[in-house]
């Protein structure tokens, strides 16, 4: 039985999560302590919950499942190593960690037979994992294509729809706190390599590592590409694209110029959208914003909400190539 | 454990099920029956597993689940009312069925604690009674919107890019076996309106009677709006709007007018859209094929699926509702 949360961190998105939980509590479940960084800050919750020392969290045999929101990917791998290793179940949403340790992670899950479950980490509110995990998992895919960064289509948006300049867009992007707090991570496009890593795994059951995603982030937009989609009535987003063929897993990140017949064109602002093509059902478009703290929060809400739900990742597919391997 | 299916009705739905099961021996479920009206037919199943007795299913203690898929309202209901009072679960795919006794079968499926699901009944492929029930059953639900009939989608868009007839698009549909064997139930809007019935209990916790639906089929498409859509660039779908403000559920189904910036304005063809509003997550949609063989039996394997996982409809909402009255 899951009672009581141990969270680290108080940003955006655990203030989006925290908000939601207050709104759910036939869950029966309560926060008992949030680890921060610095406790001199003023917060929107009782004081009383917050400490800087996560030793709070760990060592407090109360706590049974951890959901950590924090930005630091090494102090993020070492919170939930911890807590795979002591069976508790951890919810993340740090996609660096997650993408970078994808194989370790499963090994540590199955090993000490404990989930983990990170929604949040892919296209905000977009609950993409669950639905791979359980209405995909009977079926081929062939193809997951999107747009996964909020931020970064935010702006492309923005140049588009008022001609203001790639730095202007970027600082209203932060503004809105739709960018990370290191705003290269977006415009480089390694957000959203490390979100299609994610996605590719649980979509194919492969690990790819940064190195092999073709990646080319929208501050390479050359004005050729820009004039040429002034021209055609065509727009700019940042596509990721997964595709198997000839047995060979292929992710590419980049800007594209996609035309009004594509799915993807409508896909404006802070929204995400991902396509993904089975054998049996053929396409499906799933369409949500991609950042913002209570849509973020609500990813986490519904971890918790499936977790306390027995819910798992099966990692049927990976366990299945592994043996054929 | 579920291991043995009776499956009643082997149309297009049914064979795409069918075809969908082949491909999961995984799933460790076989079909031991399949009753059909005719035995004279030449079908892609071997000859074996057809009858014309319901008996033959409906008298088997080895059959553990039960899968109607068959046209007939009446028939359908006796066979899910018969299949939850001897505590075998049931899944179907008769929404007229389905909306019309609401109310009756969720009382079965609590007196006798036996689950009956029915993704495939509403918008074809997409997963979205899955994700009402999981996702969004921690949020505040304020808006459904969408396009849920796919033959007069099909229809709409056939009559717009090729500048062909009412008449010459309906039969196309329906020689694609998207429309319903009675193309009035499309075209009325009334398969729309079934779907719409149960979208809002499952998203508002209320049953609402076909009466009580405002319903303008694509058989009532005036010239004037058939001109204006013309003239402005915009396109008419039959749109489903369900809304509840001041306390009172309101379902209409109707064709509209919509423009670019409209999130249904791509969905063209037999292809489905379903937009949710949450107070948590924002807005998202769900898009996929609404019709055809193996789309709309990929949704029925899906329910297997969940059977399998022991999924079933919570009614919280309906529960909830049902004390405060």
């Amino acid at each position: 039985m899951i009672k009581q949360i141990g969270l680290f961190g108080f940003g955006c998105v655990a203030q989006g999560f925290y908000e939601g939980l207050l709104q759910n509590p036939q869950f029966g479940v309560s926060i008992k302590k949030i680890c921060v960084k610095s406790d001199s800050k003023k917060r929107n919750a009782p004081q009383a919950l917050f400490t800087t020392s996560d030793l709070d969290i760990l060592e407090d045999p109360e706590i049974d499942v951890i959901i950590e929101l924090i930005d630091d990917a090494a102090a993020a791998l070492h919170i939930a190593r911890y807590s795979l290793k002591n069976n508790i179940p951890v919810i993340s949403a740090n996609k660096k960690m997650i993408a970078e340790n994808l194989a370790e992670l499963v090994v540590l899950q199955q090993q000490y037979e404990t989930p983990m479950l990170y929604e949040g980490a892919v296209a905000g509110s977009i609950p993409i994992l669950q639905n791979l995990a359980q209405f995909f998992s009977h079926q081929k895919i062939s193809l997951v294509r999107g747009i996964l960064n909020g931020s970064t289509n935010y702006m492309l948006t923005k140049m588009k729809n008022q001609h203001i300049s790639f730095a202007q867009a970027l600082k209203e992007a932060q503004g809105l706190g739709f960018a990370e707090t290191d705003p290269t991570l977006d415009v480089k496009g390694l957000d959203a390599t490390y979100k299609s890593i994610i996605l590719a795994f649980h979509a194919f059951g492969e690990i790819v590592s940064v190195n092999d995603v073709e990646i080319v982030g929208i501050d390479k937009l050359t004005s050729a590409l820009l004039l040429q989609g002034r021209r055609t009535g065509k727009k700019i987003k940042l596509i990721t694209e997964i595709s198997k063929s000839t047995g060979i897993l292929k992710i590419t990140v980049k800007p594209e110029l996609i035309g009004e017949q594509d799915s993807l064109y409508a896909i404006d602002y802070e929204y995400n959208a991902i396509e993904v093509s089975g054998n049996l059902s053929g396409t499906q478009t799933y369409v949500g914003k991609g950042a913002g703290s209570l849509p973020t929060g609500s990813a986490i809400l519904n971890d918790l909400y499936l977790l306390l739900n027995n819910f798992q990742y099966s990692h049927q597919k990976q366990s299945a190539l592994k043996k054929t391997a």
